[in-house]
């Protein structure tokens, strides 16, 4: 695990690039033990595109800070720096994912067409992505024909209140490779890390599809379907 | 042919930071022998912003894998890790283009652009381009005065219906430099993988050129000539 | 405080990498003295992309140039090159603002954004931007339920008219974290250069976030609020 | 001058990773010598992104290839390569606005927002641009309000009868800093390198922000100012 938070930091400077984790907004974490459950996880406000391994801190089950000390003398990538960091006011969030998804990286990113489409689409509580060839890269669709909801969920200060409305959005949507908070971002996940940021590059990529096309006044072939909520089982 | 993987793998690191092949969309081929017909080819699933020499394998005028291990021993660059790489699922459609081109190189990428553009025009069944002095820069165009018609063909996840299509395609519009699949992405070519990567950038050019203008809700000097097909010879 | 030039220089890169100081727009400055008054500051007409230590010079609380001969010979990184440079023309706006918000650094950019929303909200004298989880990036700010208001001062080549209307804009404004010059660019400022950079980042972000959806025709779940100037207290 | 070839290769690198000189399209000069006038020009159809100093080559007052062999011998940086290069077919143009501005450095581009603009406005005969304070960036321009006529100029493939019109543009708009094709790019120049490559990124700059503007349905403060042609003096 020596380079799990290298892994972490090098994600950070890609995303920054691309303009998807400006300021100092975004984080994204890795499961480091299932039993009890550990995350490794993003230090809150810290610089995505300045990120060093200092800056990924360990978590427990509830969020809290554990065993950085005792954990460094093992973990030399953890120590080059003194942090002053405490883990992301949105672990409770990753929490909920790692437990009702399994899975084992999670990133959140804040970009300029989930900020735009999370907004237009909030009264519809998502949105709807179908026929595109894009979506066969989501983690075990195998045809354009899928057809994706993206939640939307409020965003609220309030993180003990909104991880309750992730896990229900979580478990609402079984199928849902991801979700966003309206006017906040986008959060998804994988089995490995390579899995999650393969996520976030292709629904960005069909975020700024759809938004060019809205731009475009046009709604393309697939009309008002985006609206439709899916049926509830 | 001890660069080949090389030069292949140095596109694929351009094209993805210029977002035209974002999570392990797109791929590309080389023909490394006409008789009989060879292609190198990038592996299923690879990441092309990560890509390596090893994630290029070779198939044979069916699409099957060949040669590996053999191969391997007399050209080392593709023997630098083990690659569980088998071809691209795409791979039918390169063997029709190197076919009925003659091409020496193909390569298929998924843009925003690309993918807004075929679907929006993907009634008319391609895309008509027109005065525009960047079209000089396809084999053999002398004039900005030329028009190049982008057939688009519909979508499909049976690769041999499609391969099919594709050929018809190639074969009624003898003239054409490239063909889009509709809300996928962009198929070009040529003699070389400089003529076919100089297509590939003169191409997203024009889209860019082609959906700004839509987005201004303008139709510039060529009005709706970009909807007509062309007359069948 | 011999890398304050260093960083200064580093900023300049990213900045233009970005596009936000094409061409020889832009400066920044450093408070290197409160009592007296003293800035490091970009020197006139230098280009961002190439800037150097050498362009990075130290003016006094009137803008003039100070110390420049016996300085250097103390600050070895602003001797590298003889500079002809004088202080940015407009200092006398970055002495305003390190006196009236007591600002440590303070950042001017020409963003295509700012350029294009402080023409078109010009008549309305600033901005509100409000519900965006981004808008936490602001030094002090806890929620997106946040206000922010911009407020757009007319442009005008008279330097210290301009700076007349820009300390009144402060006065009135006591918890905007920014101005725009109408047609002209960004000025924001913080307590360090990284707190700076970061509201850079913030309000770059949040323009084009409401750039894109006004290109859409839209105006989000916010309606017309960005229009409602505050009421003066 | 050893170093003028590679000068004009790095601006080529910088230019098209912006996007301003995709495919092979764009070219860029320096004037070696005003009595007898000579051009160090790129060759026809080198690609930008991978110039090289043996891509630049010399044309006298015709656009005659010269002296490249005797050339070589004493200029080392020419000959790295065995270069198939004959002058720019455009080397007339530059030719014009050496002559006429007594410009020493002329640059060429191709941009999306060019190829746009020169398309909507070329009824107009040119784009005026007013009240921007990038304007400043112009060689010899000193307040916002200036007003910058760009003339439009059709496009065409003989280059004897373009470079006419380019004279006759060049002599009735006397104080223009740059003309574009139609839908085709930008030509620009400046006394030395530096000033052209700036003009280039103030017009990019302009064009981006006249675009964006558009693309909101909108038409800034600045009305329709924007087509009316200057008087003939």
């Amino acid at each position: 695990m020596g380079n799990t938070a290298t892994r972490l930091v090098e994600i950070g400077r890609r995303f920054y690039a691309r303009g998807w984790m400006l300021g100092t907004s975004g984080n994204f974490s890795l499961v480091t033990s299932r039993r009890p459950l550990r995350l490794a996880i993003t230090a809150s406000a810290a610089h995505k595109g300045q990120l060093r391994p200092a800056d990924i801190v360990q978590c427990d089950e509830h969020g809290a800070l554990v065993g950085r000390r005792s954990h460094v003398r093992s973990k030399p990538d953890f120590a080059l720096r003194a942090s002053s960091g405490k883990p992301s006011a949105e672990t409770l969030l990753h929490l909920e994912i790692a437990r009702r998804r399994g899975a084992g990286a999670i990133l959140h990113t804040h970009s300029v067409w989930t900020t735009v489409l999370s907004d237009l689409h909030a009264a519809d509580e998502g949105l709807g992505i179908e026929g595109y060839e894009m979506l066969k890269g989501l983690q075990g669709v195998r045809s354009h024909e899928h057809r994706e909801w993206v939640p939307i969920i409020q965003n609220d200060q309030n993180m003990a209140r909104l991880a309750g409305r992730v896990a229900e959005t979580l478990d609402e949507f079984a199928d849902a490779h991801a979700f966003m908070l309206c006017r906040h971002g986008l959060y998804t996940w994988g089995d490995t890390l390579a899995d999650a940021e393969r996520h976030v590059e292709i629904l960005e990529f069909l975020f700024e599809t759809i938004g060019r096309t809205l731009e475009m006044g046009q709604v393309g072939q697939l009309g008002q379907v985006g609206r439709v909520r899916p049926a509830r089982p």
